[in-house]
């Protein structure tokens, strides 16, 4: 394609169908559902140690996702998109009666045999996880607001992935039952609602070509920062498994 | 007092109840009830387009409030302190039923004639305000925790002027009554539970006299921010008044 031709395209709005399309493209290529980790996860092909590994750094996502919508939040002149998007807060920390999302996961990880306490001060993450996550909370704080909603948007294929694994998990592993998985049960329900709020914001204020191709790139930014965390599992807890200093042994684990 | 001594006392801590003296003796001096404008809108001195321009400009402020509140909430990782401080943005956004602070506030401008589409656009606010109000959520996004949290701690001093401004301004203008006045009266039940957690915080977190005193200055700087607001509206509209370039003039408001 010539130089020409490549400038005309780059300044076409895509409809909202092709916007949405490239959207769903970079799931289909990249989205964490097509990690080997997880393969091995939802086939039934971990230990229970390296399954508390995942459960341990996944952690530092899920306590995270809060303070990632209240830095979204805090950037919004519009006090009708905060109303709309403070209940990812409320969902995640729990508000009154509702224990919250943080809390489900925590019910996870006591059933692999972790301390609590050990989970929630992170000490035993891996670094790589942490620079992940903390890249993501980075990211909405600071990218415009339609580029920031876009990360959102793995959400739309997250209902697939959370389904393979609540049955993979519940059938492939002893230590798994149903109280554990009651966290990705319950995002069956918020992420598609969620995934279809965010789009349609991004269809609707995404109002250039480069700002649509902005919100496509966060896509990716995201499944690369959903990515990078199963790397840093994969290298440390699958053989032949290379344990950075300091972080979470498996053998430490109880397994009585 | 000698350097040497001086550079003793830095390092002696405040006994709590020193602490909330100290903070206390901020609001005494420099609390924007002391502020000429205050005294004049109480006492019923001001006339309805004076009036305008105070809650248009103080709207501002009222719709700041949930972004440097949801700016503390995206900074803690404590779960159980975010779910403690996340009420203040749904009070004043509203959430579910509850039409929120700044619903409120909207229904004092609307008995003052004035356009919801021009409050809520901040066009009319006067330059003066716009700054101080974001420096204040600036402060809450940048500073320590604790020196945010102490940032808050006006509302100690607010029950006292909420009651003055219902009985003045209900007994003074006759363009005011009951319904308007509701966001204050809600503020009279809300305000003393914030004050007294946000002070237990401060007195719990701030370990060293530096913190300390680092928590009374933030105290002072939001006085400023407060009393630099009725400063701007003092110069624009009391007389002789200077009502800066684009900003809201009186004599445009509908007096019918």
């Amino acid at each position: 394609m010539s130089e020409r031709r490549a400038a005309s395209d780059a300044k076409t709005l895509w409809t909202p169908d092709e916007f949405e399309a490239a959207i769903r493209a970079v799931g289909a290529e990249r989205y964490h559902d097509l990690h080997p980790f997880h393969q091995l996860l939802h086939g039934g092909k971990l230990n229970k140690g390296q399954v508390a590994a995942w459960a341990l750094n996944r952690y530092c996502y899920q306590s995270a996702v809060p303070r990632k919508d209240a830095a979204f939040v805090s950037r919004v002149f519009d006090r009708q998109l905060r109303r709309d998007w403070i209940h990812r807060v409320l969902e995640h920390d729990g508000h009154g009666e509702d224990p919250g999302g943080i809390e489900r996961w925590l019910v996870l990880t006591d059933g692999l045999g972790l301390d609590r306490g050990y989970v929630q001060s992170m000490e035993g993450a891996l670094p790589a996880t942490r620079f992940a996550v903390e890249a993501y909370v980075r990211f909405v704080r600071e990218e415009p607001l339609v580029v920031a909603v876009a990360s959102s948007l793995t959400e739309l294929f997250a209902p697939k992935i959370h389904k393979e694994r609540i049955s993979g998990m519940l059938e492939n592993y002893d230590f798994i039952d149903d109280d554990v998985m009651a966290y990705f049960k319950k995002r069956l329900v918020q992420a598609p609602n969620d995934a279809g709020f965010a789009l349609d914001f991004i269809k609707a204020h995404a109002e250039t070509r480069a700002e649509q191709e902005a919100c496509v790139a966060a896509v990716r930014f995201k499944c690369n920062v959903l990515w990078a965390q199963l790397d840093a599992l994969h290298h440390a807890y699958v053989s032949p498994a290379w344990i950075p200093p300091g972080a979470f042994n498996p053998e430490t684990l109880d397994n009585g």
